[in-house]
């Protein structure tokens, strides 16, 4: 015995040789009532400094594990559940699958992580639109952590509000305000990124008796998609023109069947996935509509910081004025930290009392350590930094991107006027699903666009091409290959 | 203009300055193609120096609110939702409280926050079972931090796995085998806290198309109760015995109508509210009668690190050894840092596979700094370190409430073998909802015990007490004003 032991860098000795025991005794290697080895005699056997043993040994003391006997040494005490060894039993396997309801079914079925296609080594991937990290500054990161906790760590580390971390909640209203929002009589839930929000208002508007109805644009987020499907919502999807949402074609829907729908769902700029940002005129003419309805907006703040040219366009719910029906969701993790998981829901006052006793059911609140260490950061002043930065890296992609869809892809109608992608449109002909086949044999891969679709067969000859985390060189070469295929499937 | 603008401390001044012109472009103050004054005018009129109003100036151009014309200067930009402010509309106005469906109002119903009494100044609370913040140990978490970000700072920044952080999802599985749990087979899935993972197995195990039915200890948990009631389940309730669930009562429901229940929620260890440890031979008569039954068990292992004294017992999961009937849920929210929203779910690797999707879908994934800081903090060693101090300081408290209410309070019968809060059982004559009356007056409060009970009316005449939290001079201040109180009420 004690021939396996095994130290491992970075952890404590006295730890490593506390649970080492503790395994041997909860195997039953070592037996109740059974003496351990003296303190010196395991310094021997293990390698390891006297003291370190005397100190493991006093940690299964403290654990209940074992009991000293003075002046004999320590014993393995008799573990409670030792009685219970018997009971194990291989009889009692729950056909788990089975007993899965709908929405755990669907929530598996729509999951796209699990039907995503691994990216193989040296493969060229433009399915990504997370940041690229290595524009982080942690230094800034880190001092924003040390700052907050050194004014208040304790307050940090114990239970906060459901509503969100207060500091983060001014700044934030502060930060809406200046894009314009009349925030009289609105208020601030702080979520775990905008699909925690996103759920929450989908989960209080979902009609009671009857399954839900939601308008979009079509096509849009396919996690919202997803959101709304799971939360059994029926999805109209409006077509998107050039300028955002197809105003006439709304219209008309909303006519035919206004009493139905419950809410719509809108992303003004930087839309997924075809990048477009909707006029002005279009927003107040969305803004209008759906107020002759009464029919409530979550508007998704997508991506709205990262605008490399024109001039600034106001979210809707700034539109919207007084009015109390836009609820917008915002999140800085495409532009930020996705690892931070901090989003934000402004909205009528009345609503985020309602969503607050939601989100303290569901996850008591979000992150303080995320909030603060956010907080301190747009504080410090580093989000404008970053953003900067980041701006002048990804427009420098995104400019590079669009002369090479220009140049080797010249039968694709691109769009997409900022963001971390641009969308493409292709022939008819073209199926994506296809062309990403043959693309994935020559080491390249993107989103088809397909998923973004409302109705299944919509979008089949569209595809997604993020190129945040793509170098320059592999997004000459990517597109030049994809181009190849293109015209492979098109001469065929 | 310009006269109202105010320096705060700690932010740098470029940014107060630049937020500070684009509020009085977006409140229309200053208008599209005005002339901003010259940098030297305006550095003069701010009284900050002109480098800082060259910054200021770029960042508003960079964000599209000014342009600037060389050789001449800045001018205000014409913003594209101009043409909105029209739109400004009160009659956009949305009843959102009718709009709530049934979740949305229970949710707000059974909220406790919402109903809590407010402590006033001075008051002394029993009504905390969160940790003293006073033992947190902040340095330890700030080196785990700056540890981790030296690591792998990117990587913690950008998207995570929503299965998890791997290195803590490793971690746990050992800490869970070193309790005696058979792995072979299970998996694990982290959440925010022990709220979301119970919400989330909730949800995937909720019956479609009725209601579902659950058994549970009574008293229980009040979140428990409140999420199981938001998701439909009708609750049965089984009494408890000194030493634990009464096993006698759960077989005759059991046999009564075990095709009914569609799970367990159990906490073996320190159950809340009446802090009581089952027995092991209990718990092994718990896991037999539900193999028997097959009915899967959410095991609670709230506070199981709270050990006072006695020997190590195994939680039921180990109980049930190959068995894939329990759903063990953890969280070291209690005894560490509520702060950081860490839970995880130990289960057969099916179900994980289920749960992961449904928490992609609610919140993509788990704080990566959360994880990683509670990681590092325990690869480090601190938690056994934490543990015995914070063990050391609570069973102190823990023995003063004891002796406090044996001699102020002898007419209660008490139960809690551990943890942060004594469960007190007094005459059937005293309602607690009218002793806390009383005592709010007297300037002492707790948690009438009532809220933790399945059923309407029953445990009114119990409470609960946490002292983790109230100094020894108040817990002996407050049991002795409780006593007086309890004295008036059995007189009259």
């Amino acid at each position: 015995m004690f021939q396996d032991f095994k130290l491992v860098d970075d952890r404590p000795v006295a730890i490593q040789v506390k649970e080492y025991v503790k395994r041997l005794i909860i195997k039953g290697a070592l037996q109740a009532d059974q003496k351990l080895p003296s303190t010196r005699e395991m310094s021997g056997l293990l390698k390891v400094s006297r003291n370190t043993i005397i100190a493991a040994y006093e940690g299964l003391e403290d654990d209940g594990y074992t009991y000293a006997l003075p002046g004999k040494g320590s014993y393995v005490a008799q573990l409670a559940a030792d009685s219970g060894q018997s009971v194990a039993s291989s009889a009692w396997q729950i056909d788990w699958k089975a007993r899965m309801n709908e929405y755990a079914g669907s929530a598996v079925e729509l999951d796209m992580m699990k039907q995503g296609i691994r990216a193989q080594k040296g493969t060229i991937s433009f399915t990504s639109i997370a940041p690229d990290e290595h524009l982080f500054d942690l230094g800034d990161v880190k001092r924003a952590f040390m700052d907050r906790m050194a004014i208040e760590g304790q307050v940090l580390l114990n239970y906060g509000y459901a509503k969100g971390y207060k500091p983060l909640i001014d700044y934030l209203m502060r930060y809406m305000e200046n894009k314009g929002v009349d925030i009289s009589g609105k208020d601030m839930l702080i979520t775990s990124g905008f699909t925690e929000g996103f759920d929450i208002v989908l989960s209080a508007l979902r009609p009671s008796g009857r399954r839900g109805a939601a308008l979009c644009e079509n096509p849009t987020h396919h996690t919202a998609i997803k959101n709304m499907k799971l939360q059994g919502f029926e999805i109209t999807g409006i077509p998107m023109e050039r300028d955002g949402i197809d105003v006439e074609l709304l219209e008309a829907e909303l006519e035919k069947k206004a009493h139905h729908f419950d809410l719509a769902y809108l992303t003004p700029s930087y839309h997924n996935p075809t990048g477009i940002v909707m006029s002005a005129a279009k927003r107040n003419a969305v803004v209008r509509l759906m107020m002759r309805y009464q029919i409530p907006v979550i508007e998704d703040g997508f991506n709205e910081e990262l605008r490399y040219s024109g001039s600034h366009i106001a979210p809707l719910i700034a539109t919207a004025g007084q009015g109390n029906g836009v609820i917008y969701i915002g999140s800085f993790s495409k532009v930020l930290f996705p690892g931070l998981r901090v989003g934000w829901v402004l909205a009528d006052r009345a609503l985020i009392d309602n969503l607050e006793s939601i989100k303290r059911a569901r996850t008591i609140h979000t992150s303080t350590i995320d909030q603060s260490i956010l907080y301190q950061y747009l504080l410090n002043g580093n989000f404008d930094k970053y953003v900067k930065k980041a701006r002048t890296e990804y427009k420098r992609k995104y400019e590079l991107t669009k002369a090479c869809c220009e140049a080797h892809l010249p039968e694709a109608q691109l769009s997409g006027d900022g963001g971390l992608h641009l969308f493409l449109t292709l022939p008819p002909t073209v199926d994506t699903r296809q062309l990403l086949d043959a693309c994935t044999k020559q080491g390249v891969i993107f989103t088809p666009g397909d998923r973004f679709f409302i109705q299944e067969g919509e979008g089949t000859n569209t595809l997604r091409l993020g190129f945040s985390r793509v170098t320059a060189e592999n997004i000459e070469r990517g597109i030049q290959l994809i181009g190849e295929q293109v015209r492979q499937i098109l001469k065929a």
